[in-house]
């Protein structure tokens, strides 16, 4: 981890405590905010990680802890991603530089990295759920400092942020949220709430109210004519009373706003105000994703969440590997493909066009793309009501945020047996994003629905060919890829689809047997392969290819025929794929004794770091699997 | 299943399809309306079932099927225990005495039963984004009926309603959603958003308007003072502006009403408009619940979901078991003796207060419980925001409905190991409600979360007992038991808690262990000591208690002292507590032939019908285990 040179860090570590920031004047704090934005820049220029929504915030930030005592409040940043400046201020400088890395800070807050992070996120839309809950322990404990949430214009998309208002409305304590309105989520907003926030709502609400005046004032015949006459010049005096805050105010929040979120000035003035309401407040800010470094401006989705990239330029830095098409871009390659020969096909991504490889569907097919924003729920129960109807909806979401889905999934697609086909995209260990986004559950949380499938490619021609089979099948299919790089393997455009269940004997052996599926399977093979290059031992080697349904014939005869397994998963040991295989084997009555050794992700939350790092770690990389196989034939 | 003897059924069995009621008469109208609900309440009295909520819809239900189409117009009902007199009028009215019984109709709609039912509903909240993907479908396959959503003002809290709502504003497409507002969910609604829909709300704008437009007015020196005077006068055309409307049309919705929901004429008059109207419309449909049965109405909540009762009286008909305190009674009385001993202790329903044993709780512990509504997900952050403070949050809530917060489990409270108890009431299979509410795959979506505990008692006591473990533990815990009662098994309030991962032996044997789980130990026991007292076979019984952590010591030292094993449980037998069982004995390398058969819910989701049958039909009852034993002493 190599310590980035800060062309300068004094301002930053002149600070000894974040309280300090409450005595510094607003020219100090601009320069702070300066010495900040370097710093992100300079780090993220060669750790990756999420630039714009930083930088975006690095004012508020400032601004928030000038306004209120770091010591004493609760701030809750929601998602978390825009945390990079907050954790510079509160005495993470001479770590940032090991941002994102394995053994280093985390991207997002983290309970056990800092006494000022008060809550873990990673997810959108927590915030105001999670800070109220630290608004009735406050007050249940009697105390009286205050709680602020920090949520973006897309978080506020999300059910669990309404459903935090609808309470928090409801109990009437003093809570602050803070909205950062930035009109994006990761990609441009979508929905009629990006309206409302917009000013062309309250044009609209203006007119209404114009509209109805009129005809009531016309019944006072004196004064009506003069009046209306007056109405009309009138409009930009109603324009400040149909703001976006008649949302919030429906909630029964107070409304404050909008407030230029670059101004520290103008956000530390509102901040002492706000600090004296009572009850639940609502203010609203207005910032610039990206802010302060043109490339970040210009192409804010491209800066969301970044690679290594030239500081001076924005230009991404170009890797060996990433000449190779991703699993990403395959996907969305094929998906256009068979778009193209079916018109029933539809896209749903939630807020990520971009990251699930969507881009080019939506172009091709705009009356068939759905970006529903942050609403993985409503994705999966909207596809259900297209496939009830017919339709054959296609929804890509990260394997870690489908989570949230997972009650439709059951209840609205699998009950009803209806064919959507879930793509799992960052199936497995997702990197340097760490604990909160590895998609390691997805096999254990999906294997016990009844109706569903479950399929995993072994590389990217293989992803092609399963993605025919999910939409073909006419029930609900989850299709689990990893983030990245796969082996190269070109899909064959005339491929036909595999049937379900039908696994791959890739190679035999005399000694054991691998079982394998998705991204461990070519691991596995040059493990095997190194072994018997080596004459230490020949192994067989199964792709399971289906976590459910499983090849049980294919997997009842291996079990006859060899005395060790082991069997490997990007996913959790703990009811994940080999423990369907132990189901399977138990339930035929094949175990007699066998030596079984199983490799996945143990019973703990993986933390960030390189992907291929954490894989060898959880040991489920080549050398892993290697050593098991060894380990097997030593005995 | 015994017909039921309706008074009169004439007008009903006339229809020889349901556009038969686009011909009728206002005052056939009428007469059919009494009639359904002479049905209904004849015919719940004898299935029990969702009363008050059918009773309420009668009307809207007949004005739908009058000024719709049903052989072309979509109807989702939310939820769908609202749709009995939808079931009678569209076809079910011989099928209607089967009522949630075992082989009779479900009762909720469902795609499977009737071709009227076009999509299968049980969960809260799914409506609007099931009707917006039918939506999208009509105009993709370019055809012109209409697609209604009828949604519940309880159903309208939950944050999937909202993801709904804004994406149906956002794309302007034709979509029809009746608002049916009866004030309640099940429970007298609660939040933010319940004020609004009241005149409350409007009030409150009326008078900041009034404020605003005053001083405004001020500066027109003319006219101001004669105006100021006549606005006060004319504060009640403000009030058809501020209608609960605002918030729907904040959602790009035209906004329709509040109309009477028990007047057809008016219904009928307002959906004949509205057909004409472009673009996504919701109409605001006031309703009584329980409305025409007096019983129903002066106790929505009771006859909410109610069991058996005389229809003359509404007076429950006590079965024998029924003298027992529930699970949800035990779990309801213990809370509050726990609670009385540790402020840190708060309590958190989802709109369940009653169905969860909260009540006395709520009325002891005013400050120390919220019922934030239908809104788990949000239920369970919060939670975990009162953890991070340092409470003991206990969050109750059936364990089908928790699949709705099953990603904020694994990020908030799990990835944070917060001591966050989990209490899942109707855990295994409900009986009647059937398949939408069984809740039987929670041992598999929480076993695989890192940091979790789950435990499942074997009767009322050691629910007792494992609560008290649950709540001590620092880390997440769920603690799952079933719906009704159990063996009456009193708590002792003075007992211990028992350790993490302690299992206990029951009984020896010589031929077998049969491990069970939960509500699966007695009816074990009682097989087993069945077949020994008839010299058939001599079984161990443990009783698992922990499906996570395993207490993996004594299952190693079974597996080495028995050849045979009956597993049993009411869960889903693809990665449930047997799956656990499995990949312990495979870790632990000491399977080597001992034959193994695992009783648990198959791969299918269970219909409905009484628990007791479902339980037998899976094959997890007494004689399942009775049979299973014998079968490996057999061999």
């Amino acid at each position: 981890m190599q310590q980035p040179l800060y062309t300068r860090t004094d301002g930053l570590a002149s600070l000894t405590s974040p309280t300090d920031i409450r005595k510094l004047g607003f020219e100090e704090l601009a320069s702070l905010a300066t010495e900040l934005r370097e710093i992100i820049i300079q780090t993220v220029s060669r750790t990756g990680g999420h630039l714009a929504p930083s930088l975006g915030v690095v004012e508020l930030t400032l601004a928030l802890l000038k306004s209120f005592h770091a010591d004493q409040d609760r701030f809750i940043w929601d998602v978390g991603h825009q945390a990079y400046a907050y954790k510079l201020l509160t005495g993470r400088l001479d770590r940032f530089h090991t941002l994102r890395q394995l053994g280093g800070i985390s991207g997002f807050p983290r309970c056990d990295e800092s006494p000022y992070d008060c809550f873990g996120v990673g997810h959108s839309s927590t915030s105001i759920s999670a800070g109220l809950g630290m608004v009735v322990a406050r007050d249940l404990n009697r105390l009286r400092h205050h709680v602020v949430s920090i949520i973006g214009d897309g978080s506020m998309t999300a059910g669990l942020a309404y459903e935090g208002l609808n309470q928090a409305g409801g109990l009437e304590k003093n809570f602050i949220v803070v909205l950062n309105d930035n009109e994006m989520s990761i990609s441009k907003n979508v929905g009629a709430l990006s309206s409302f926030l917009s000013k062309r709502f309250a044009s609209r609400w203006v007119m209404r109210l114009k509209k109805e005046t009129e005809a009531w004032i016309n019944q006072i015949p004196k004064i009506g004519t003069e009046l209306v006459g007056y109405l009309k010049r009138g409009e930009d005096s109603f324009k400040g009373f149909f703001t976006p805050g008649m949302l919030f105010e429906a909630f029964d929040f107070t409304y404050v706003g909008p407030i230029n979120g670059h101004d520290i000035r103008e956000l530390v003035s509102v901040f002492n105000r706000v600090k004296q309401l009572e009850g639940p407040i609502l203010v609203h800010v207005l910032t610039k994703k990206g802010k302060g470094y043109e490339p970040a401006e210009k192409n804010p989705t491209h800066f969301h969440g970044v690679g290594c990239f030239e500081p001076e330029t924005g230009k991404a830095k170009k890797f060996a590997a990433c000449s190779l098409p991703s699993y990403t871009d395959i996907f969305g390659k094929t998906l256009c493909e068979l778009a193209a020969k079916d018109d029933k096909i539809v896209a749903i991504t939630a807020a990520m066009p971009e990251g699930t490889g969507l881009t080019h569907f939506a172009r091709t097919f705009p009356d068939r793309f759905f970006d529903v924003g942050i609403c993985e729920q409503h994705a999966v129960t909207f596809a259900a009501g297209l496939a009830a109807q017919g339709f054959k909806p296609v929804v890509a979401i990260y394997s870690t945020f489908l989570q949230r889905a997972y009650d439709q999934i059951v209840h609205d697609v699998c009950l009803q047996n209806l064919n959507v086909t879930l793509c799992l995209d960052r199936g497995g260990l997702v990197g340097e994003d760490g604990a909160t986004h590895h998609g390691v559950f997805d096999f254990a949380y999906l294997r016990h629905i009844p109706n569903m499938s479950i399929m995993a490619p072994k590389d990217e021609a293989e992803l092609a060919t399963l993605l025919r089979t999910a939409i073909a099948h006419p029930g609900p299919a989850a299709l689990r890829y990893p983030r990245g790089v796969g082996t190269g393997a070109v899909p064959d455009r005339n491929g036909v689809s595999i049937p379900l269940g039908q696994g791959e004997l890739i190679k035999d052996g005399t000694d054991g047997c691998v079982i394998a599926v998705g991204s461990r399977v070519h691991p596995a093979l040059e493990a095997i392969q190194e072994l018997e290059a080596e004459h230490k031992c020949s192994f067989a080697l199964y792709n399971l290819r289906f976590v459910k349904p499983l090849p049980q014939k294919d997997l009842v005869d291996l079990a006859g025929r060899f005395a060790s397994f082991v069997l490997v998963e990007e996913g959790t040991l703990a009811g994940g794929m080999s423990s369907a295989v132990l189901e399977c084997w138990t339930d035929h009555g094949v175990l007699n004794g066998q030596a079984i050794k199983r490799l996945g992700i143990p019973d703990v939350f993986v933390e960030h770091g390189a992907q291929k790092d954490l894989r060898r770690l959880v040991g489920i990389g080549k050398q892993g699997i290697r050593k098991a196989c060894l380990a097997m034939t030593a005995g």
